[in-house]
């Protein structure tokens, strides 16, 4: 019996996504907005505020008891705030107290992205039932959250699982964020594509340099396009290795753009893992790729939002 | 009121030391014996048995508890087994059922000695009061433990916090875990010794190749011995680093004999630190010298021995 609604928001530096979800991550009621996300922040908010205006016009919003936000990250879960790398109006941005104030002054919860997919991955997807979890998106970036003893771990400010920002080498290529060797750096999509032309993949006549392009291009024997997706595997594999030997998880969730490339990526991760995470308590290891659809940070917010005010065995994340 | 009594052990590769050890972590009664630790499994079941065997004899004995292990590692929790690398006699060794036995049936706690340090450190040292903390030892070789959200993490099979076998350099020299640049690879005692002379550092005439040798010889100005250190507090930088990012630690407090180095360890560990924890929920981190002396691993096994059974915050762990 899973009576209890919640409203839960995914906000990226694309698009703002709301909906009304139900205490078993069915989503009944939806509203989306494009992110403004050069303006300034109080433009951003009023995006915000229109996707909860069309939750809150719903006949159901009288049953919501709490928000789940999924946020573009950093978050700051401790204050509140938010500083979305890819929303530069947003710098320590309120926007709990925003949220509230447009929802009636409901409980609010705020997580980072990664940690939004990880909640939804152990409630329906494919860390169902594990009870120690890695789950990541790899994509543009890359990035990730974790399960540990049952629960969603999120951390004193909801950034947990950070992955894409552990370095993996530590003499290796600058990275934005200011460290060198970031998993990110070398296993993103973006950088996938630039190691591959810079190794001498050739783009096929459409010109497509994405990720997506090099995993056909692999698929098809080119060398340099499956050694840069092999070189992506190592860092990955690296970073899962480190992640299990640190905390102890037993399944790896990787999902996002990248994720979807198929064996071209699992089968040399999988090796590479086999290399990396060599301890007696890290060999039973799994990776596999995500299960969740689009939908998998509003649900994953919803699952926060749940889990803050219920016992979360209740609402089976 | 802490009334609790509890047994403790804490086993590694040259000694047994045991002890009851009260609610508030006063040692009331010691024993100790050498590990015999070339000798076949039984052998080193026996020595453990002569500890405990002073402890059961004390008029104390009556009101332990419980027993905590903590034990040089892989320890595997979850079967009540260990398998020391540097006790060959003991692979899957049912250590938990041999102590059980030992002592008329009482529960029996088992940890890694590194996740014992960090329960010793976070009860009465270096991490007190810190809800999210790593705790390292580098020695001969480099372990570790973590607090996260405000209680004692030891995992499903009691080793997390391992940050030795965590790869910070993905192609580096292989370890012999099985993997490559591993933390312990490069800043454990011994890699530093030999890293040093191997870039031209000379001994004294006293022939005293040892880490503690060398960072003599760091603090006199020699260059070779100054940048093994370096390198070392790289290495451990990258790695406390990806432990913060992973699970959001706010202190990272390191001992054993390379921890005592100085500020030859920490000044560049704090640079490096500045270099490679980069977001900004990493930032505020800070990195101390363990304060726990050589009860650290009694002290830790009976922390874990009363948390075990009783609110955590009652016993102050």
């Amino acid at each position: 019996m899973h009576t209890d609604l919640v409203a839960a928001l995914d906000i990226g530096g694309t698009k703002i996504a709301g909906a009304l979800v139900d205490g078993q991550g069915r989503i009944l009621v939806r509203a989306q907005r494009p992110t403004p996300a050069k303006e300034d922040g109080d433009t951003v908010m009023r995006a915000v505020e229109a996707v909860l205006g069309e939750l809150t016009a719903s006949p159901l919003w009288g049953h919501a008891s709490a928000v789940g936000i999924g946020s573009a990250g950093p978050v700051d879960a401790s204050t509140g705030t938010v500083s979305p790398v890819n929303v530069p109006g947003w710098r320590d941005y309120p926007l709990v107290a925003g949220v509230r104030a447009a929802t009636g002054g409901l409980p609010v919860e705020l997580i980072g992205d990664g940690v939004a997919i990880t909640a939804a991955e152990h409630w329906q997807g494919a860390a169902r039932g594990h009870d120690n979890a890695l789950c990541m998106v790899v994509s543009t970036g890359v990035g990730g959250g974790l399960v540990l003893g049952g629960r969603l771990h999120p951390g004193p400010t909801g950034n947990t699982g950070h992955i894409g920002h552990i370095s993996v080498d530590l003499d290796g290529d600058p990275c934005p964020c200011g460290s060198r060797g970031c998993v990110e750096r070398i296993a993103s999509g973006p950088n996938i594509a630039r190691r591959a032309l810079a190794n001498g993949w050739l783009p096929g006549p459409d010109g497509d340099t994405s990720a997506a392009a090099v995993a056909t291009a692999a698929r098809a024997g080119d060398p340099a396009a499956a050694a840069s997706f092999a070189r992506a595997a190592r860092a990955l594999a690296a970073g899962i290795a480190a992640t299990a030997t640190l905390v102890e998880i037993d399944i790896a969730v990787v999902g996002g753009g990248v994720g979807k490339a198929g064996e071209v990526l699992f089968a040399p991760l999988r090796q590479a893992l086999a290399e990396y995470a060599t301890l007696s308590f890290v060999q039973r290891l799994v990776v596999t790729p995500a299960r969740m659809g689009t939908d998998a940070g509003l649900v994953g917010a919803a699952a926060a939002a749940l889990t803050r005010r219920t016992d979360p065995a209740a609402a089976g994340v």
